[in-house]
């Protein structure tokens, strides 16, 4: 071990980003084991539900994370140059459990895969990661078959919120976004069909970012929406999600939805903000489904656009008929996910989640010409959309209509409308991903007296180095952050 | 008027290909003007329904084309080079009445369009056609919104066979078969959702291309199914199919479906064989629903091929679940299809087709999860194809079952298998434009005692080169061949 520079307590690692883990890895100032050591010791700590914890984990990994850091460790005492360079050297990480995982049934947050075989090798992003130095730890909490924005998983109980353990984590990526705000690891993946990484991540103050539809290979990843599915990573700084992404990137050939396109890096890009950036507040639905707080986070970044040097303007705009597009996603969604477990609906219902099973029912009566029509406004808005991008380069709208809600909340009141909780959290952020744009989330503080609120910052398709250049900007200038819910010791 | 070669007779060149009459008119051996009068006397004699004609066209557009030849000509006298120079140059032709025409509604068969305004210019194609000095003549009969198979349109009366008139011209693009037949015109144009191209290109005995999904921009023409539809030419010989697809390839960015790839011109390389070609015959499915003729047919051409001096192998091959691909096929057009025409199916039924009314209908009740398993059906199908193009270049099939069936014929008989009329005609072409793959469908003749019947050839996307030099060499073997039907004068 490099003994030039002191070392650091790997508490004070697991409460800062990834890549001040790494770099410390890297400069010898902390072992990897160490490090994996400690973040399973915080899972132990915080996340059992029977201890009163978050409940974000669904399998924790502790032989075979040992195992991996210690090779690293190996390699790196060895003085082996390229391990050195990795750029999430020996960082603990965690994937919502419908990632494939060597030797665990990919369960997809239901209680049906545990009939699953085993899978056989990991899925490809957690290979690309493992290939980055990163360390596999957990599986992670889920809505069940990635059909929900809560995370109350009957199966395994809910995930709590680790900011208010009375509060949902959001979902469906729930697990993903809880685990980091719990300090149990710094980095996780999600998958995001109607805004299953930008609800949790908006709810659990962290970042996220969904990449634009067809940058991530999702092969090894249990599907629910063939044109919808997005996977992306959370963070705890707008630079972890770059390494991360940038190490993820590039076409596989074995998934369809992929676009075979160059890969294009954005972490050298990060610290140099755009000049001359349009920014568009979007108004219409995007402000009539929020209340106060989601209002008042968008209004700060609003106000610290402004600001930055490189913003030439910020003004209101809006699209068109969002909640049509909204309706569009949530037809196909109904439809496309009943039928994919159309045979388990019919032989084993009484096994589904209790909270979404007559959503995937109902999707199964759901008349073709109904899809069909789903899809047509789905282009129209498509372009509609494509077309606004020659006023503005950036949008930005509130990630979710209202903070954490209480788990068990049956019904949200949102500006006087009084909305069914459980589907109606995601009413921001599925007109977005239905037409595949990149989003990053940014994690707004002080607006709710206690809790956080995220803001989705949307570029056009391929650009998502300028969500998280924007993204790198706010958090460089203090207003948004990802921070560590304070843990009773 | 060059008079250095002799005049020619605008009879004779309108019973040969399009290419011999834009040199024709190059040379001055004919004015563009003479030609037009020709093939507008020869629709005069040949086509109405009430003088025993085919019933090929449904507007006759003769001011129109008289003062586009005549501004040819003038041009031409001028010793304008770039007029010279133009590639269709005084060619007659004619479109599908769903292409847009300025001035007309745009039918699509229906009864319903009459209503419709006309329309304001001329669709895409049309209006590159003109720009390659072809001339518009008529609008052409077809299925009603491109759903059948036979061209029996009860609004307008049947497109007849031209080398039958007690036959039907096959459909829905039957009146572009069947005009090139009759001797009317050499060059059409028409769409093809299921084999639309196809199939009435192999009962009249012409050519036919059908290019790769999203190759033509749809843009000025009425729809069927978004993801189906294709738009390509008929032709009397394989040049004059090449010189139409040059001049109408590029992308416009109207179409979403159009992909923006590079203009890849076929006719410059036409008189070169490919070497190395592997050739599969395709067996299962594709032998199974075909007839003794429509086996005799694909024999031949293979038969052929083993002596071409390009071709390193032909051997049987099979696609896995082609009964699939063909099912998922019918189940998205009838859904969409439906869709599409939802309002007037409620407010008005009596005034679709009754031939296809039912078949409408019934896609307006389909059950989502139908459509979407047939979505799934149709993905993994191109998958599996796409795979079996590591062994094989280029694919060969019958385009139909069967000859061209009498008209009114309910129900055919292939390999002893009792099959509704109507929708079996397109068994064998639909598996193929399920997946976009590019076909030219090529027509032999002497199998059935006095009937064409058509090949497929189908190559992988985007190689409508290697289709069309594959059809250029059985045919300068005069192993395939596209005459005019005989007259009685």
């Amino acid at each position: 071990m490099n003994t030039s520079l002191p070392a650091i307590d790997p508490e004070a690692l697991l409460d800062g980003p990834a890549h001040a883990m790494a770099d410390a890895v890297r400069q010898g100032r902390v072992r990897a084991r160490t490090l994996t050591d400690a973040a399973l010791a915080r899972i132990a700590a915080r996340d059992p539900l029977e201890r009163g914890g978050v409940n974000a984990c669904t399998a924790v990994l502790a032989e075979r994370a040992r195992s991996e850091a210690d090779a690293l460790d190996a390699k790196l005492a060895a003085g082996d140059a390229a391990t050195a360079a990795l750029p999430l050297l020996g960082v603990p990480y965690a994937v919502k459990n419908l990632f494939d995982v060597a030797g665990l049934p990919t369960l997809a947050g239901s209680k049906i895969e545990r009939d699953a075989a085993p899978a056989v090798q990991d899925g490809l992003l957690l290979r690309r990661l493992q290939g980055a130095g990163a360390v596999l730890l957990a599986a992670l909490n889920m809505d069940e078959y990635a059909y929900g924005f809560t995370t109350e998983n009957s199966h395994v109980g809910a995930c709590r919120n680790p900011h208010d353990l009375r509060r949902v984590a959001g979902g469906s990526s729930g697990g993903s976004g809880a685990a980091i705000a719990a300090g149990e690891v710094p980095l996780t993946l999600g998958s995001d069909t109607n805004g299953s990484i930008r609800v949790p991540a908006s709810l659990c103050g962290v970042f996220g970012l969904k990449p634009t539809f067809g940058r991530l290979p999702r092969t090894g990843s249990y599907p629910f929406v063939a044109s919808l599915d997005h996977l992306g990573p959370f963070g705890r700084s707008v630079r972890d999600l770059a390494l991360s992404y940038d190490a993820m990137q590039g076409h596989d050939g074995h998934d369809p939805g992929c676009v075979d396109r160059p890969v294009q890096p954005v972490t050298p890009l990060l610290e140099t903000p755009e000049h001359g950036l349009r920014v568009g507040l979007l108004g219409g639905w995007f402000h009539d489904m929020a209340d106060d707080d989601a209002r008042g986070a968008v209004a700060r970044v609003a106000a610290a656009l402004r600001t930055a040097p490189g913003v030439a303007s910020v003004r209101e705009v809006s699209w068109p008929e969002v909640d049509r597009a909204r309706a569009a996603a949530f037809l196909i969604t109904n439809a496309e996910g009943a039928n994919l477990h159309l045979d388990d609906l019919r032989r084993r219902p009484g096994d589904f989640e209790p909270l979404s099973r007559d959503r995937f029912l109902a999707g199964a009566l759901l008349p073709a010409t109904w899809v069909v029509q789903a899809q047509r406004v789905r282009r129209w808005f498509a372009r509609q959309v494509a077309a606004s991008f020659a006023d503005v380069d950036l949008f930005i709208a509130p990630a979710t209509p209202c903070v954490a809600p209480l788990m068990g909340t049956e019904w949200i009141d949102i500006q006087g409308q009084r909305l069914p909780a459980r589907p109606s959290i995601g009413v921001l952020t599925q007109p977005v991903s239905c037409i595949g744009l990149p989003v990053c989330a940014v994690p707004v503080w002080n607006v709710h007296a206690s809790l956080p609120i995220g803001v989705q910052l949307i570029a056009a398709p391929w650009r998502e180095d300028r969500v998280l250049r924007a993204a790198r900007w706010l958090e460089q200038a203090g207003v948004v952050r990802a921070p560590v819910a304070a843990w009773p010791t």
